[in-house]
């Protein structure tokens, strides 16, 4: 047998990084972590740029030859530190209470070290088991340790997966409630403008995106008030549902709220889920931020009638010590998720599949590529424990309650809502303009980081309480900042 | 001032990982994936797990203590050899030649590790202005990199943006294509059944999903012929857009593959493109594996006509050397995005916002939260620079070439379809059977694992090439196996 004339021609010598190599930088690469984790606090929590000063700093071109030398990583770092890190927003940082802090931990790190190591893809069970099976274990411990229903464990018709974020586990709800609401027709006539979603007005953003995303379209959302505890009113939902059933329309979707964006508000979940079953309709649980919550049975009131959802989502990049990506996603209905979204071309086909004795998650939502995210929420769950994760929980609760108590002993500021986990919405008795032009100061001047929110229409601030490393000294330091410059 | 009796109750000891431990166990970490890349030949390619294998061997319930030792690690790493790695398929040993090749590289692992331990969100430009200006100047260097055309720049009407996957970019496109074919009408009206998309029957099926996950529905999804290289008929497609119209139906989108994923094969873009204009219909390109042939000057004719798409996508994941998640996705027209993804809620408001001034990568896909992934593809860029990455390609292409040889060589087999790129697509010359058994043969025995696919109707082995490891003497040792397994 003779190859003829073929030849490696144009084939110059391995341009990779060995494994070696990866070993000398991996270790700068952990060090200069370890040494920003440390550091944190000597930098502004926001950053204090103006657009386009980083990209400025840049080169306009990509370069030609490598950095292939054993300065790679210290000349990476060091443009890092001098181009990169004044134009960082630090989310780690303990004076960071903007939006939800979305934590990263070590053990999470870790995790998500290994997973890009083995850089497997998860896409089938076939194309790496243990990616599913892990996955698959992980998430009903989850749903174990959050006490949901047994219906979203993997030995029911349900299960859990991992999506990217809560608005793409909103999207993929959606989707399923529209196939189910179908009887299986939408995937094939598409969603033709008879199909009918429910939020309240304080339902997070990402809803109307999927619903915009997957073709329902914004006129058939149906947006219901909220009472004076700014949770969804059942009266009005009820009557909203009744309406478009009147009007030949289909109710296809309910998106309940525990623990809203805005103000942390409660829906009420049960007398929700009830109107769904009574309906017919799907009843999906926004909790991206709050299910945390449910580790502590203290806590836990806040999830009942969860076991009324067909589905329920929590962000373990919130308040679960998990690094983004990692949305806790269940459902008790796999089949509709599945019935919505599998295609199967040839070149996916595989034995196991066809065994139906495995989950290929790739069936569970929009990409198809997957990669083995479960690693970091184990590590997360091996190094904390059930006990060490409800102490975090308990620590941002107890902070909260320890900033509301200062907050009410000054007479200029007011509490705005209420405040049962751990975020504090808090304003200045008055104007809105003195509201803004307070947290303008107060983000100006990097010692803390605080974002708004209006509720009832006033403009309010919001104090949300997750990063790891704040701790009480950190929040009494935050609210003198704060008293000083009103 | 006094808080009265509030206090911290509840709240034990911190049990978060320090940044000095996290120090240790992240080089314990860092070691164990370069031992785990030079030693990954010892393991089956393919693992040999039975179903649920794994999932038994994990703890049926999630501990109740933390491991919150100098031994986590340690631990970690012994599970994750003796529990995990046997659920493991090895997508970066050198004898990895299914679907496409995902690489996972040191500089990129590298980068990886430092979006893990920065832990920014980069939903809004102003939430870390950092992550979304480095993402825009390094998606610039790609569009230049791969002679893509100035309109996919930032400085034009379009730019880039990183999305999860291939998919994902596919959802998007559909939605941005109904956004501009209805005059914004789309996302206040829902999809109804009036807009038809366009791939070929060689299109990858994430198509499919995404015109089922938009609510267009698969009966308007219009499957093009193909033509005896595999490429889109585009007679057919004149005919099927004009019946459309006649129709009285709007064609909205068209998707047309550079690279296929059955064979390689390259869609007419020129002749597409030209016909998308005269019919004002959104072209998306899917090039997610051969797009890194256009870093090559002379395998660029692969590309000729992408000028006229209105969105292209290629992942880094795939043939760039780029641990996933790492699409790359331009647009020329980003005014379509955004207005159909874009929902702004009060929470999220901001000056820079309003100011119009910068971007918000939020509104260009279906997840809010956002990790700075392009300090991987930064990583893999500096440390491979052009000539590097050029020099992957075409190691690829010339160990195909090779390969191809080794065929076309032995009698009893035949090459399928031609071989521009990196995958051979070759058979046993006879029955199906003989195909099937022989790649069932391969693949238990662990020494290199190959997918299948079909051929106008005939059972074909794909051999596809791009793990970075992968040199001559592994085809040559992967083909000596093959033909010892006749």
């Amino acid at each position: 047998m003779s190859v003829g004339v073929r030849t490696l021609k144009g084939v110059t010598d391995s341009p990779h990084m060995t494994p070696e190599e990866f070993r000398a930088h991996g270790h700068t690469v952990v060090d200069w972590i370890a040494d920003y984790w440390a550091g944190v606090e000597k930098y502004p929590v926001l950053s204090q740029v103006s657009p386009g000063e980083i990209a400025a700093r840049l080169p306009a071109h990509p370069p030609e030859q490598g950095e292939r030398s054993a300065d790679f990583s210290k000349n990476m770092l060091a443009d890092l530190d001098e181009i990169v890190l004044p134009g960082i927003t630090h989310w780690q940082h303990p004076q960071f209470y903007a939006y939800f802090p979305a934590p990263t931990t070590g053990p999470s790190v870790l995790g998500d070290m290994l997973s890009a190591g083995l850089g497997v893809q998860g896409m089938l069970w076939a194309t790496s088991p243990a990616c599913t099976e892990v996955e698959t274990r992980v998430m009903d411990w989850m749903a174990e340790l959050l006490g949901l229903p047994a219906a979203y464990r993997s030995t029911s018709a349900g299960g859990g997966v991992i999506q990217d974020s809560a608005s793409s586990a909103a999207l993929v709800a959606v989707v399923a409630a529209l196939h189910r609401a179908s009887g299986g027709q939408v995937r094939e006539r598409g969603a033709n403008g008879r199909f009918t979603v429910y939020t309240s007005t304080e339902t997070h953003s990402s809803v109307e995106k999927a619903v915009n995303m997957a073709g329902v379209g914004s006129a058939q959302l149906r947006v219901i008030e909220v009472d004076d505890k700014l949770r969804m009113r059942t009266d009005k939902l009820a009557e909203a549902i009744a309406a478009d059933k009147a009007a030949g329309l289909t109710p296809a979707l309910v998106v309940a709220t525990i623990g809203t964006t805005s103000t942390t508000a409660v829906d009420p979940v049960r007398v929700i889920g009830e109107l769904c079953q009574a309906n017919n309709i799907w009843l999906h649980i926004d909790a991206a931020y709050a299910g945390a919550a449910a580790l502590c049975p203290e806590l836990r009131d806040s999830h009942d009638g969860v076991e009324l959802a067909d589905s329920y989502c929590t962000d373990g990049h919130k308040w679960l010590l998990t690094n983004f990506d990692c949305d806790i996603f269940f459902t008790s209905d796999r089949a509709a998720l599945i019935g919505a979204l599998s295609v199967l071309p040839e070149y996916l086909r595989n034995t196991a599949t066809e065994s139906d004795a495995v989950i290929d998650y790739r069936d569970w939502h929009a990409p198809l590529g997957r990669r083995f995210r479960s690693l970091k929420l184990w590590s997360v769950i091996r190094w904390y424990g059930a006990e060490g994760m409800r102490a975090h929980v308990r620590s941002g609760v107890a902070l909260a309650e320890y900033f509301a108590g200062l907050v009410e002993a000054d007479d200029r500021f007011e509490i705005v809502t209420d405040h049962q986990f751990s975020l504090v919405c808090f304003r200045l008795r008055g104007e809105d303009a003195a509201n803004e032009e307070l947290l303008s100061t107060l983000n100006a001047a990097g010692e803390l980081y605080l974002t708004h929110t209006r509720v009832r229409g006033a403009y309010t601030l919001r104090f949300a309480i997750g990063a790891p490393q704040t701790t009480r000294a950190h929040v009494t330091a935050a609210w003198a900042t704060i008293q000083a410059a009103v």
